[in-house]
């Protein structure tokens, strides 16, 4: 039989899952929004960046709670995980709305390019976002440990565009305000595969007591 | 006389402060070698966020370490209001390297325009971040409040600098890779301010056990 505190903790699991599929509907929904041109769904990313905010305070509040709880010095280092893994998603939110504002200025003026260097990339991010959930959720170290390495992959396709549009601007001046928004969505998806990787790195810690954080 | 527990959470607050003096002097080194166009200054930031690295995770394993010991809620809220200003200091360390490989490549090229906004903006910054650790050790969230509205002065002086550097590039297109390295670095020093505010409201909760973030 379950113990209240484990009950607890199950909930805490729950909201974290609850806030995961928030935060990567948002960022979906973001990156649908500018290849759309749909201001509506970028307004929506926008307004429904408050539902992440408000998870975020409540797992900190259940959080705290738990740790007066925790019998367990595991249990200890799953809630603080938790929390951190929430801080994480709450700034991946972070990063759709803005890509979500930048979409809708975007959509004021002609397509600049064809769209596949900003959907490869959110693919990539949304897919480590979700595997290092699901690494958290199975407590699965070996799965959390393929995230990290995809981090240099966005890494590289980011510097990539931002070279093309740096020549962009260069070659036509007209183009330098839409390739600045599209600079910024560019490292915003970066972004999202840096906090992925972050909540990779510390399901590792979760599971193996190692802290595999700057290169240790 | 001191408990062995309030010894050892002494010890947590004493590696903070030392985390927070790294975290301050990085960041006038960032922008000083970007002044004085040097180098070495530079080079020396990016060695010395090692530093700060390795803090945050001795304090991320004291703080862990004395979760499971504390015997009061307090005692708790303050440890995990440590660990997330031990994360908001590494950050701007992180934020101080970027700083400080922007200032190496402008090095190789003719200095833009007159130093006045980010060495103005980088005084707001780092007296925010200075504020928000003293509020932390004095446990004063007066002075805590007083930090986190100066957050909107350093956002206008970034979009301030962000359009004018923006017309500066449609003007000259020559001028377009030194404006980008600018942009970045005033986006930088606008993120430091972001870390200070976050550290001024972990303070506010910790003092009163109310959170003001997201507008709460």
């Amino acid at each position: 039989m379950q113990t209240h505190f484990e009950q607890e903790l199950g909930e805490l699991k729950n909201r974290l899952l609850t806030m995961s599929s928030h935060a990567e509907t948002a960022v979906t929904n973001a990156v649908k929004a500018l290849v759309d041109r749909d201001d509506q769904l970028a307004q929506k990313v926008d307004q429904d960046d408050e539902i992440l905010d408000q998870l975020e305070m409540e797992i900190d509040e259940m959080a705290i709670q738990l740790l007066s709880k925790a019998p367990l010095a595991s249990d200890l280092r799953l809630i603080a995980v938790a929390m951190k893994v929430s801080q994480n998603l709450e700034r991946v939110g972070d990063e759709a709305t803005k890509i979500s504002r930048r979409a809708r200025d975007l959509n004021q003026e002609p397509q600049l390019k064809a769209w596949v260097d900003i959907p490869n990339m959110a693919k990539i991010a949304l897919d480590m976002l979700k595997s290092a959930l699901d690494s958290f959720v199975h407590r699965d170290p070996d799965r959390a440990r393929t995230i990290i390495p995809r981090d240099k992959e966005v890494d590289s396709l980011n510097k990539q565009l931002h070279r093309e549009l740096a020549s962009f601007m260069v070659e036509n001046p007209n183009t330098i305000s839409r390739c600045l928004h599209l600079m910024v969505i560019s490292k915003s998806l970066e972004r999202i595969a840096d906090h992925a990787t972050n909540v990779a790195e510390e399901v590792v810690y979760l599971c193996e007591a190692r802290d595999i954080r700057h290169g240790g």
